[in-house]
């Protein structure tokens, strides 16, 4: 049996009992590792569950599936993935190759940013597209994240961003040259979010576009265990930066909050210290 | 510390490791019984976690919350929800209730419908907005869940569906004359929701109105233990009635299918035997 088993957003104890019992009993278990990270590393996860883990790559899971898959029909594998295993859709094709090779599955649900994100007050009801906001590069610059946005607002829906992660990617010349070098794994935070959405609001100003009513609110929701920390900033205004840290935000105004108020001039609106832990996820309200 | 504690959506064993410890040190345990349901009862969960639990139905949450919180601040009280604690906002107002009582408190979240439905194999990304389908009345009979799914088609997104629940609900007479006698717990089935649908499909026509190029799939996700059950039928052709029973179903396209298709004349589209879990949820694709 194959089983992917989700292990929730915190840290070892965010997986389920049924998680933990399958995992412990398993002949090999792999741990996917480029889709998302957990706060807690594979060595954590190992010591609670009691076992060595394999870490599942891009490369392996995409262009190896059949040694993950070996003998799944003849005993118990497990495949591991931070949040829900089907979050996103990615993983399907391990099922479905699974599925090809008549090897029985099971899938152990677990909460997910998808589901989660309702702690920040929200309406979880009323999100609408969720959308991926990808790394620029010099010469590649899309903005059409940002034109999902504006569709969510115009229909009066909030938007999940999730933030780009870059996890053993190759640079476009090892790429081309076929070397097999990695560049060291990237998150993108809260802040460099934040600074390409700006710089697409100039953008389309400057072309006589209408951004929108657009951002009033930016909220970023992190774990660290199971502590969500919310960020909303007003990054039109450009003038205000306000952090918020608390344990949990329900509409944004109960008073567990600590406030901390930043100027920030224009052309730097994000200068503060960018907590190391603020990445993944925001919403736009 | 009030603790807020998902318990996921398939038996106690769907309880995070985290989750189950807060369990089982806190000196009260509720169980909220009105959102949601588990497939086990009450009792599974009393045996698995080892505590007395407390049944908090609607009026002691909503009226009577003073009883939950009390005495939260010098000891740990836990409040358990099917699902994540905030699938629906429901639960924000306790929460809000303690933090002005000075009550800490924490989230464990667990993985709820919201996410969950991706284990149908469509893009979690790509849902609109959620609606719920209420249970009509002799005297009222809403089309606003209808019009959602309408905006949502037109947007080109997916729509979950939250069928209702009535859980220790007074009839109108026993409201009015204020006598506390409650009606028996009803859940919406798929089937009901469907004829519903159906229904406001052919009065948009009566009146002239434009359904919309409505349903294509209708597709119910229900949790056996951790295994979904996938039912997809046509409504608009009323002719053929797919049941599919599959452990999972990425696109609606793999051999793990055992389908049954059952024939259904007009005005009895969906005779066929309805299984007691066929309720909860449903996906307009």
């Amino acid at each position: 049996m194959l089983y992917l088993i989700g292990l929730g957003l915190g840290d070892a104890k965010d997986i389920t009992v049924k998680g933990l019992e399958v995992v412990q009993r398993c002949s090999r278990v792999y741990l996917e590792a480029y889709t998302s990270v957990l706060t807690v590393g594979k060595e954590a996860l190992e010591e609670f569950y009691g076992r060595k883990l394999i870490l599942a790559d891009r490369e392996e899971v995409e262009q190896n599936a059949d040694n993950i898959l070996r003998d799944a029909d003849l005993s118990d594998v497990a495949f591991l993935v931070v949040g829900d295993p089907f979050g996103a859709t990615t993983h399907s094709d391990l099922v479905l190759r699974a599925a090809k090779k008549g090897i029985p599955y099971r899938v152990i649900h677990n909460a997910s940013i998808m589901n989660a994100v309702g702690c920040c007050g929200l309406q979880l009801y009323n999100f609408g597209e969720t959308v991926s906001i990808v790394f620029w590069t010099d010469t590649w610059r899309p903005e059409s994240f940002f034109d999902k946005v504006k569709k969510n607002r115009q229909n009066g829906m909030h938007t999940l961003c999730l933030l780009d992660i870059k996890v053993k990617e190759q640079s476009l010349e090892n790429l081309i040259k076929g070397r097999k070098i990695y560049e060291p794994p990237r998150y993108m935070s809260v802040n460099q979010a934040a600074q390409q959405l700006l710089e697409i609001v100039e953008n389309q100003r400057v072309r006589g576009e209408e951004p929108g009513g657009f951002v009033t609110i930016l909220v970023a929701v992190v774990y660290r265990g199971f502590i969500p920390i919310i960020l909303p900033t007003d990054p039109i205004n450009l003038s205000v930066l306000v952090e918020i840290i608390c344990l949990f935000c329900p509409l944004f105004n109960h008073h567990y909050f600590s406030t901390q108020i930043t100027k920030a001039g224009k052309g730097q609106p994000f200068s503060h210290s960018t907590r190391p832990s603020l990445k993944r996820h925001f919403v736009l309200a």
